[in-house]
């Protein structure tokens, strides 16, 4: 499909379709491999965290449900940012390659942006950001609500913030360049990989963010009144 | 001193040398023009606004020397992020032949980092959300210390993990790039305006996120505190 022939690159199914690729090897494990890894080790998670979440042994009140389920994303984004992109940030140079597990995810994913096959700059560094910074951090976020720690609903302002700059950078990126790293329109690619998987990091840490922005202000004021009260 | 020879390119002073820039036009005023701008707008600023900030008709108990200096980091940051940084999100594409006078003030920066002659999709990504999203919100967090608004350290906390993390995104995706985009040492462009004028944005702003942390730390531990005693 390119407009000129590029002998030296490896036949690969990546967009732009001109794209030279050095050392691409195909994947020798089926699709369902790695989603349903990604799927069930998140599933476990949350599950886990749910149960963990409503355990009375706790200190201070009872979670309501949004609550448990804000901390069950928190785990999972601790496994996705810490194994996943973590596994990314550390052999991206390898990626195209090689054939462990967490690389043929990553070359599989790459069919919704190839991006992740070519050692883009940009994408390197967020994505290393975001596993050990934001990975770590939001393992932290399960804990400190778990412990009811005055800074919980800080670190999840500072994860959900951190998730937001980085994924409106990562779609803003890829859209000045006209979505040339994928198949436009693609159902399983284009729109499942690329923008519904993405849109999750965009919308729940927006609802999370304002949630900690709710709290946060409602502490402060209470504060400040109590001080007013004393002068 | 490029290894290829590049007909098409006009001569210019950006790095890497044989960097081909389209339509490039030095500029026709001194560069102590753009720095005594810079320089003197601040300046008038970080003045106007400690006065302002040590104003006792404001609701609240008075500010002390550190808070002050704080809002006036944050007014700055409104100008530099809203006025400069917003010319370049507009005009990124005309800067390089551009005699305007801000155009000429990117310029002049761009010795010490040739991104922002060449429309570096990052760049003017990272820097388009600094003007629109850091720029009003500094401006706001000034407003909502000045009035003791309760979100005024989340406020705070936004902004700065906000200016941190485009930063920390800006040096490692050019340190990764070997420090292409500047001649390497020089003491203006590499050392004053690349690392120093940067790296305020990463020692500020992480002063100010460790700031805001402490006091929606103390602000919820209160609140706890109260709703434990009542309970």
């Amino acid at each position: 499909m390119g407009l000129e022939a590029e002998p030296l690159a490896a036949p690969h199914p990546y967009w732009p379709r001109d794209l030279e690729i050095q050392r691409y090897v195909p994947n020798d494990r089926p699709t369902w491999h790695s989603l349903s890894f990604l799927f069930s080790v998140s599933a476990a998670l949350l599950a886990l965290t749910w149960l963990a979440a409503g355990w009375r042994g706790w200190t201070g009140a009872p979670m309501g449900p949004g609550r448990r389920l804000a901390l069950c994303w928190f785990a999972i984004c601790g496994f996705i940012h810490g194994v996943i992109e973590g596994w990314f940030s550390l052999y991206h140079m390898d990626i195209p390659g090689d054939q462990s597990f967490l690389s043929q995810l990553w070359k599989e994913y790459a069919k919704g942006d190839s991006r992740y096959v070519i050692e883009d700059n940009f994408t390197v560094c967020m994505e290393t950001i975001t596993a050990w910074a934001w990975g770590p951090l939001s393992l932290w976020t399960v804990l400190a609500f778990l412990q009811r720690q005055p800074h919980r609903y800080v670190l999840q302002l500072v994860v959900s913030l951190g998730q937001l700059y980085g994924d409106v950078l990562y779609f803003y990126t890829e859209y000045r360049e006209g979505f040339a790293h994928s198949e436009m329109w693609h159902p399983l690619y284009f729109w499942f990989y690329f923008v519904f998987m993405n849109a999750l990091w965009i919308i729940i840490p927006s609802i999370l963010l304002l949630d900690a922005w709710g709290h946060l202000s409602a502490a402060q004021r209470a504060l400040d009144s109590v001080k007013a009260k004393r002068h």
